[in-house]
């Protein structure tokens, strides 16, 4: 049992949904199917052999990841990390925590020419610095926004170090990137080889970007070893929340028909923790024509888009609620003023009063409709609390894509894209340099 | 023919992508349909029955529209629209091609205590003001943030007329905001009756804060208009793009299984208004047990995280990429330095270059997965082309719900989870005031 998450998931099952959920014999037969998974990689993953969230148990790598944050810190108002998928999605969700981040981070995700020339036109860039990550460092997107924000850069900051404002993150080797670091004098970061991207959020990938918006790293690594360590601890498969919760999904899948996973955190900080997710889950077991899709909701937001849909549509969903303890936070609402608003529910009630009725609302009324639900509850978002959702929803992912017979750690189709995208560029090539069209 | 748009559906037909797509017999059965809803409708909505859209051909309601915006832009110099859903999507849609907006136009859609903390930490509350909107004026989210911030602000103002820095938009009669209203003698404007919360970014819903933010409104509804008229002028479905779209998009879920529909369009400014499809689509035609589940992704960021399940997981989407000409734009590579590193094929090209390849290459391996891909062109985005998208919607949106047999205008299992929160907060009424928990 972690003291950071608990998870409940009698919102999946026949007992408490009607015919919408699981049997106790279809979830037996998934329970011991995820069993037979995670006993197999369970010692492995001990020992180390899972290095995403083992990494968490490391602290010698800490010292460097914050030399570099203070270093950084101290010389720019603004950082972009310029980096796409597991080079941003981590990063971002850990700096969503910071309340009141001491450099603005912000997140360079796209080529797209107007996003770089509001950001440009936002910044002072003498005081702007640049994390590059790019694992493999030959990242298109992220080669092409360095390579015409670094030189600006150089020109706008003449005076300073290099190691002042820029940090790259990449593989040892000859890569792009670590050529382009060379040239600038830009101190490099390994990006762990055994560390695939979108696993990579406990390591400097995600802790430097955090680091630098002040988010307590530490606390982050300490909320990952205990959930590493509270699911290994786990005897059974109902005390091993990741396998579990991987069993429920793919029993929903099998015998309900849910081919969508709904993610929907009551907390406006762990919205972009709902994207990291999107992406974790659907690369890892979005191949060979199986999976689930992954959806990123928000609470209470969505009540008032996708609820509708969520209660009245197909029966072709699960959904995970994330909760959080609320009750008699936030601004109270005075009891005069709702009286004469004529909303004497609201009198003397909070925000997050509200929230919290909203997110218990929300869970039962969408058991009364069928609907499969599994809560995930966290005392408060916080940096643990987001350590440990990573750490459950890796070994998690990774339980449910072996069960699902796909390698969680690849991701084969992208590469078509990525190389239609190179052809069309190498084909213009000859005529780069001519005139915009 | 809308000159600000222009839709290509043959990416979704068996001749290019082959058994995944229609065959021209299913989409014929489908375009029948289609036209049958069409031609049932076309006639009332060239005469103004479909307010939503045809409220753009009016401009009596901007001059008032302007006046607000011009003394909130005069005294504040942060405006937080405080609204959920319909109320908030479609002006955040519109609030997101602006470059330079003179006002920091904000939205505080959640009863979040952290958010709103936030909030609050970061202005100044002296130079704040609130636009309020509620189209039923009793959304207890919204009720709550204004029922908290408005007294803050209050006092924070108190030298200032109300009117400086407060207004509420909801629907004429007596209900709990306009009560709030009053109290505080905060202006009101009129939400249109006749036009539900989800269709009203067309009106000052959407056109007040986009106002604010420096946005061009009367283009938003020349687009509109144009796009409108382009469709009502079309003799065949073929040229009515509003129900060609629903067509191909029931067809493919009926024929091929497509139940869900991703958005994905290439540029960050149009972020936003997938999410605005995305409640548009979701609240219309989820219901009994009907409809597809729209999904919001965004190019190219969402390559490096959705493509793989899109490409190679279940067969079960259709995929909308809005494109535009992104060519030549942007800033551009040095050869010298793309050859240092090793990346020959980005030597000279721009940021736009590379979206641009980005956007045919994902077309391209969607088709050539066999995954149905329709492809909306806009020549740039901006206030014409998303005002004439969110024309197009509105009613692709409404012909495809009255196709699957759906009301496009109701959402009535939503109800059932506002009673139960309210059902929640009114049994602890009795106890507010009392210690927080």
């Amino acid at each position: 049992m972690s003291e950071f998450y608990s998870q409940n998931v009698s919102g999946c099952m026949a007992g408490t949904i009607g015919d919408d959920g699981l049997t106790d014999d279809a979830l037996e037969t998934a329970r011991a199917a995820a069993w037979d998974v995670w006993s197999a990689m369970r010692a492995d993953i001990a020992e180390g052999g899972f290095p995403a969230v083992s990494i968490a148990q490391q602290s010698d790598d800490l010292a460097a990841i914050r030399d570099v944050a203070a270093r950084l810190s101290a010389h720019c108002d603004t950082v972009a990390v310029i980096g796409v998928g597991g080079s941003s999605l981590g990063a971002e969700a850990l700096c969503a925590l910071a309340s009141a981040p001491p450099v603005d981070v912000r997140f360079l995700n796209n080529p797209d020419p107007e996003t770089v020339a509001r950001f440009i036109a936002s910044v002072d860039l003498a005081r702007v610095g640049l994390v590059m990550v790019s694992k493999s460092g030959g990242t298109a997107e992220t080669l092409v926004l360095a390579m015409t924000l670094m030189p600006a850069l150089i020109e706008a900051r003449s005076g300073d170090a290099v190691a002042d404002y820029a940090v790259v993150i990449a593989e040892p080797g000859d890569n792009p990137i670590r050529r382009l670091a060379e040239a600038w004098a830009t101190p490099v970061i390994d990006h762990p080889v055994d560390i695939g991207g979108r696993y990579a959020a406990l390591s400097a990938v995600g802790l430097l970007p955090a680091a630098l918006a002040g988010v307590d790293i530490d606390a982050v690594r300490a909320g990952a070893v205990e959930a590493l360590e509270a699911n290994l601890d786990g005897e059974t498969v109902e005390d091993v929340p990741a396998a579990l919760g991987a069993a429920v999904s793919l029993a929903l899948l099998q015998s309900q028909g849910a081919r969508m996973s709904v993610m929907m955190p009551y907390a406006d900080a762990l919205a972009p923790f709902a994207r990291w997710y999107r992406q974790l889950w659907a690369e890892s077991v979005g191949k060979n024509g199986r999976g689930t899709t992954p959806i990123d909701a928000l609470g209470s937001v969505d009540q008032h888009s996708q609820l509708q849909l969520y209660l009245d549509g197909p029966k072709d969903k699960m959904f995970t609620i994330v909760t959080q303890q609320l009750a008699g936070r936030g601004d109270r609402v005075s009891p005069d003023l709702a009286n004469h608003a004529g909303a004497t529910y609201l009198a003397g009630q909070t925000t997050g009063d509200l929230l919290a009725a909203e997110q218990e609302a929300t869970i039962e009324s969408l058991c009364a409709h069928g609907r499969p639900v599994r809560r995930i509850e966290v005392v408060r978002v916080d940096e643990a609390a987001i350590g440990a959702l990573m750490a459950h929803f890796m070994l998690e992912t990774v339980t449910a894509a072996f069960m699902l017979g796909c390698d969680p750690f690849d991701q084969p189709a992208v590469d078509d894209g990525k190389e239609r995208a190179r052809q069309r560029l190498a084909d213009t090539a000859g005529s780069a340099g001519g005139a915009p069209t």
